[in-house]
């Protein structure tokens, strides 16, 4: 029997009953940690990983860069993965009961890209290999792994610590779904997370806030594997963290154990890895490995991001009895090796398949679901779980946003919600709900479905997208926490959009309205960020019924993630005049005039009852006549024919278009002539909503001043069309 | 003597001589905490305990509204500080050499706002006290502390974990200084960094980052105060966190100390900060208190942000011996207690004058040179150290950003420069620099001004925020990494700028041309954040000589934050074309036609080039008249006068102008009528540079074809004029 549980062919290595917990004992040299006499490594396993670091170097040689030495450092771990532990289908790569892999130190994805194609991925062939780094615009060995490609789980690092976090919201999906599924004898979810980090996942506070969740979590079936070679691009780990990282994860409540030699001792990695699947906490492996293993380069900073060299390469093929003049040299062993994974992976997916249909006879009702939850659709009737109206009393978009949702979330399994520790603020509980919680903490269980992340939001959406990446459809991870603290979440938002992950942020408290709270939490410039990020959708409705549409488009972007974003306080129901369909468009006329205008006013989100009442002055006491647009979402008004944009805008018709909302301006030059906004002189102001607004000229009478004066100017100056005019209010700008 | 040095009028206050480093015993039932029989506690003190927690009490109960809960708890610690151990002077809030205190839970600022009232901040009068949470638009007291008012040394929360970075940056700051200028027997610096945090800011990924750190650099001249009352806005911590904090701030290399009863022992509290100036490693300290001590919500998270409700402060007024009915009531004996601190703090700095004089005399270069480095100003000839001219072969923009700073660094002690781990890819180095590293390390020394801030994007840049923040203009803190990172960063960039700190952050690899690292790496969206952030310049030079201007306008710009753009790829030199003093209008005018012209390019950062060469084949090849625009700042250009804006725009005559750069066009639409530019539906590719370029059309042939398709749509249909276009590549787009 091999650590996988099924027969090898003809494969019989033993494995010595040896206790390889170590203390931790920092080696100094790592240098001398090669090939210790207790290491456990076949010859064959030898040649294995003396052929993989040959070939690594030869890949990165060839168009002259990419990243050799951690790669060539991990060939051992890589063995032990994809040859011993881990449980997955070649042939059969979203195989749902697979054990995933995360490459959280992404730059080193030469190691991942050469097990693929040893062990038999169909896409992973020799000449793809070999595109790593040049410019075939097919390739599918990009400079870091890439989540549209067999065999990759998540895209990741580049921005490092989005692995591990990816890692641990791919462990809560599994746990989560098990917690559901299985049943006494049927364990249909089984599946186990392993996650690679190198110095830097440690370093980064993503990965660090997404370790401290995870052994909160008591996350077992996460293990994750440190490259522990000591080396960063500045150089040794030593001049930036001396901390004793053994201690530091054991006192975050996890399972810690040491590999000496990392580089080689197979066995070890393979019998820890093992035993991790029964640990009682997530299991942090620490493997003592050095960078460029063997080369003259060996443990230096330069074996990082650069090919080695040609001559460093033709020394190492020298060293391990390659010959120096050939290139991309897999030897028949090596192949043979590997040779048994794909049967034995259909093996395994037979024998999951059989367990299933025991499991259909057992408990059809459950395995129905199961099925039905695989599909990733929704149901079709989930629309109408939707109010069909709302209270007519002002309200906080942010309560309309709980009055949509708390129905869906309370029907539909998909949704996995979590908040940054703003529970009370963000109203997306609902009635029976249960917490997800380790269950002996007594608050909760796996079988919950609503998050307390803690004050972590860089986590929260990190994780979110590792939910999401489960499987396609299971999940639809939903994050709370106030706007302004989405720019703490901001790298992990942009990894969900990149992935194409449909991941939906409420984000409440989104403007000067917030108050008291000041300039540290109230946004100016963060959604010209977010209307800029590829396939993310920003909206921001403007009462409780745009607020039904925004969720509505968020939920119809099945591979698109989104930002509802809501007010802090109460907000006018603009009955009659806001529809949830005008949101499907981004932006959609309110009120219409007959005849030429004078002016169009948009008004959006929280400031969109202001575009009303300022239209409304303007047209009794003045005798102007106004249009008003309302404006949710602009990515998706950039999606509609142009003739309906400007069928909307009437720019063509040379009616001034002001835009009224309280952030930046920056972008909205493209659908209006001036804007009544915050100046980018200067931040927000802690002051009680109502008067905040009032300091900043968020006022019907400073508005209508203003725009009548916009206007005159036009009338004096007509080239002033040409220029984008902000209309800030002067007396606060300093 | 008290614990602060010097003798107290009347105070005779004995501490018995106990060890206060008690284990890790978390404790449970934390109301039990209370007034246990070994706390040491005089009569006096008790009675202003509870003259505190009443007065913060009323002050959230005056508007209905801010957070008591964590003041009232933290009560003792603040007598503790602000009467016994912090060595500062009310009268003379900016005497260099005060013990700064941050308050990185910056929620609870009643709890310092209270503080400096009594101690006598002159401008925190009773009157300014009772503004909290008020209309008053010149509240000294805003939602949380912010760096303008007198006692306050940065702006902080909201946004968790950046002060208790902050306080880093701080306690490094002083480090250095005393490295530079202290003498034996002349401890002209000898600030300590106090710093109080919550929960959140220990589970915040940048307060994680900034502990490593700090472990790290051994700074031992700051200490934290941990308010651990285990309860956040959701609940009790341990829904989310259930890590042992002792042993992982060990683990971290700290010195960590446990104060059982934080409520009420401010004997022991005092003791223990005391202790900590002379520990060799940063303490921390861990206070068990009760969050709402005493009140009907003691220990609820309900008491943490709302007002706690008329009966349950006219309960604790009874439990207290306080009249029920009467509010904001201060006892002459609590006065009293406070009122020597003035005087206390003029002695202070007497003695420390007289330290000055007396180190004048016995180190009078070292004395002028410290004196000169207080004001704060730059040498007059600084810009001189810059470069003339450059090379003249192409050169990427992180070169030549090298090549004018290094001669800056070299000379001027201004400079703290720190990396996040890219050392050899941003050129930020210069010969004779030192590193910044505690001495038992051996790899440097706190005299050194280059910083490895290890891969902690996010607590480089809010650490450079503190030691900005040490003193007006006496260090230019410098980060660097590559642009695409500063997302990481982004939350510490903004309190940069909103706190009116220079901080230079030099952002490499700015563009798709920065290649195979792909998607994940490659700034699409990022600019629209940076160009609507209030009071930070974002600057992008085309060449090595408007890298020069990049650098001086940064410089400049002593109360604003840059970033500084540049290219990972060589870039031609625009000899006779780019000019540095053209930086600093933002934009102007490269080249320009007689007569009218048929189109304007503008061309920005790493995509100037292209500009030039389109520019150049539309005038040979197509016979059109075109002039050219280098755009390399807007915030820079939005301060110019509208009619030097309209000189080198010319849209009033009817131009068409299209600009060329390769991210997301949001925000050009003020400039422009078209861009050549990324498409908003996709990210990056993993390509070799200049492919990743051509794929998605940022080539001379593509480029004039496109820009020529586009005058001609305009030719046959006017109105496009009104549209902003995006000329993407449209093969590509997916």
């Amino acid at each position: 029997m091999s650590p996988i549980g099924v027969p090898l062919g003809g494969q019989s290595m033993q494995l010595p009953d040896v206790d390889y917990k170590l203390t931790n004992n920092e080696t100094k040299d790592q240098a001398a940690l090669k090939r210790r006499g207790s290491v456990r490594l076949s010859s064959e396993e030898e040649l294995v990983l003396k052929s993989l670091r040959v070939l690594i170097a030869d890949l990165c040689q060839q168009f002259g860069g990419g990243h050799p030495g951690g790669a060539m450092g991990m060939a051992a771990i890589g063995v032990a993965l994809w040859k011993y532990v881990m449980r997955y289908a070649p042939h059969d790569p979203d195989w749902i009961n697979r054990d995933r892999f995360v490459l959280s130190n992404g730059h080193t994805c030469l190691f991942q890209y050469c097990f693929l194609h040893l062990t038999g991925y169909k896409t992973m062939t020799f000449e793809q290999l070999k595109s790593y780094h040049s410019d075939q615009t097919d390739s599918l060995c990009p400079g870091h792994p890439e989540i549209e490609h067999e065999g990759i789980e998540v895209t990741t690092a580049g921005p490092l610590g989005q692995g591990i976090a990816n890692a641990v919201g791919l462990a809560m999906a599994s746990k989560h779904l098990a917690a559901r599924f299985n049943r006494p004898g049927f364990n249909v979810v089984s599946d186990h997370i392993w996650c690679m980090v190198g110095d830097a996942c440690l370093q980064e506070g993503v990965g660090l806030e997404a370790i401290s969740f995870a052994g909160h979590m008591r996350l077992n079936n996460l293990t994750v594997i440190y490259d522990n070679n000591q080396i960063t691009c500045d150089g040794p780990v030593s001049l930036t963290n001396t901390e004793d990282i053994n201690a530091k994860m054991r006192a975050c409540g996890w399972n810690v154990v040491e590999i000496s030699d990392g580089c080689w001792d197979v066995g070890a990695i393979t019998q820890t890895l093992e035993a991790s699947r029964r640990s009682p906490l997530p299991t942090f492996v620490i493997c003592h490995t050095v960078i460029g293993v063997d080369t003259a380069v060996a443990g230096d900073a330069v074996a990082h991001g650069a090919a080695l060299g040609s001559e460093t390469v033709m020394s190492l093929k020298r060293l391990y009895g390659f010959d120096p003049e050939r290139r991309y040299i897999i030897p028949d062993t090596v192949r043979d090796f590997f040779s048994g994974l794909p049967s034995q992976g259909e093996s395994l997916v037979a024998e999951w398949n059989q367990t299933l249909q025991r499991y259909s006879q057992a408990y059809p009702d459950l395995a129905e679901e199961y099925a039905r939850r695989m599909e990733g659709d929704l149901p079709d009737n989930w629309e109408s779980l939707i109010p069909d109206a709302f209270p007519s009393k002002p309200t906080p978009t942010r309560a309309a946003s709980g009055l949509v949702f708390s129905p869906l979330a309370e029907r539909l399994d998909q949704f996995m919600v979590g908040t940054a520790d703003l529970a009370p603020s963000v109203y997306m509980s609902w009635k029976s709900k249960e917490d997800f919680e380790p269950p002996c903490l007594g608050t909760g269980s796996y079988s919950g479905r609503f998050i307390h992340y803690g004050v972590r939001e860089h986590a929260m959406a990190a994780i979110s997208n590792g939910l999401a990446a489960y499987h396609p459809g299971i999940f639809i991870p939903v994050t709370s926490s106030f706007f302004m603290f989405y720019l703490y979440a901001a790298p992990a938002v942009r990894m969900g959009a990149l992935q194409h992950l449909q991941i939906i942020h409420a984000a409440t408290h989104d403007s000067i309205g917030m108050g008291e709270d000041g300039p540290t939490h109230q946004p100016i410039e963060l959604a010209a960020l977010y209307r800029a990020m590829p396939n993310l959708l920003y909206i921001r409705p403007g009462d409780s019924e745009e607020t039904a549409g925004a969720w509505i488009e968020a939920i119809k972007a099945r591979h698109t993630s989104s930002i509802i974003s809501t007010s802090r306080h109460a907000l006018p129901q603009l009955t009659g005049l806001a529809k949830r369909t005008g949101v499907a468009k981004g932006a959609y006329i309110l009120e219409e005039v007959t005849g030429t205008a004078d002016l169009t006013l948009i008004g959006v989100g929280a400031e969109l009852n202001l575009a009303i009442s300022v239209a409304a002055e303007l047209r009794s006491s003045h005798g102007l006549k106004v249009r008003t647009v309302s404006f949710p979402c602009q990515r998706l008004f950039e999606a509609q024919p142009r003739g309906y944009q400007r069928e909307v805008l009437q720019r063509q018709s040379g009616v001034p278009v002001v835009v009224i909302e309280a952030y930046a301006a920056n972008g909205w030059e493209r659908y209006a002539d001036a804007a009544v906004c915050m100046s980018t002189n200067r931040f927000g102001k802690s002051l009680p909503g109502p008067k905040a607004y009032e300091y900043f000229g968020f006022d019907v009478p400073s508005i209508v001043a203003r725009v009548r004066g916009y206007l005159e100017d036009l009338r004096v100056d007509p080239d002033l069309k040409h220029d984008f005019v902000e209309l800030t209010y002067a007396k606060t700008d300093g």
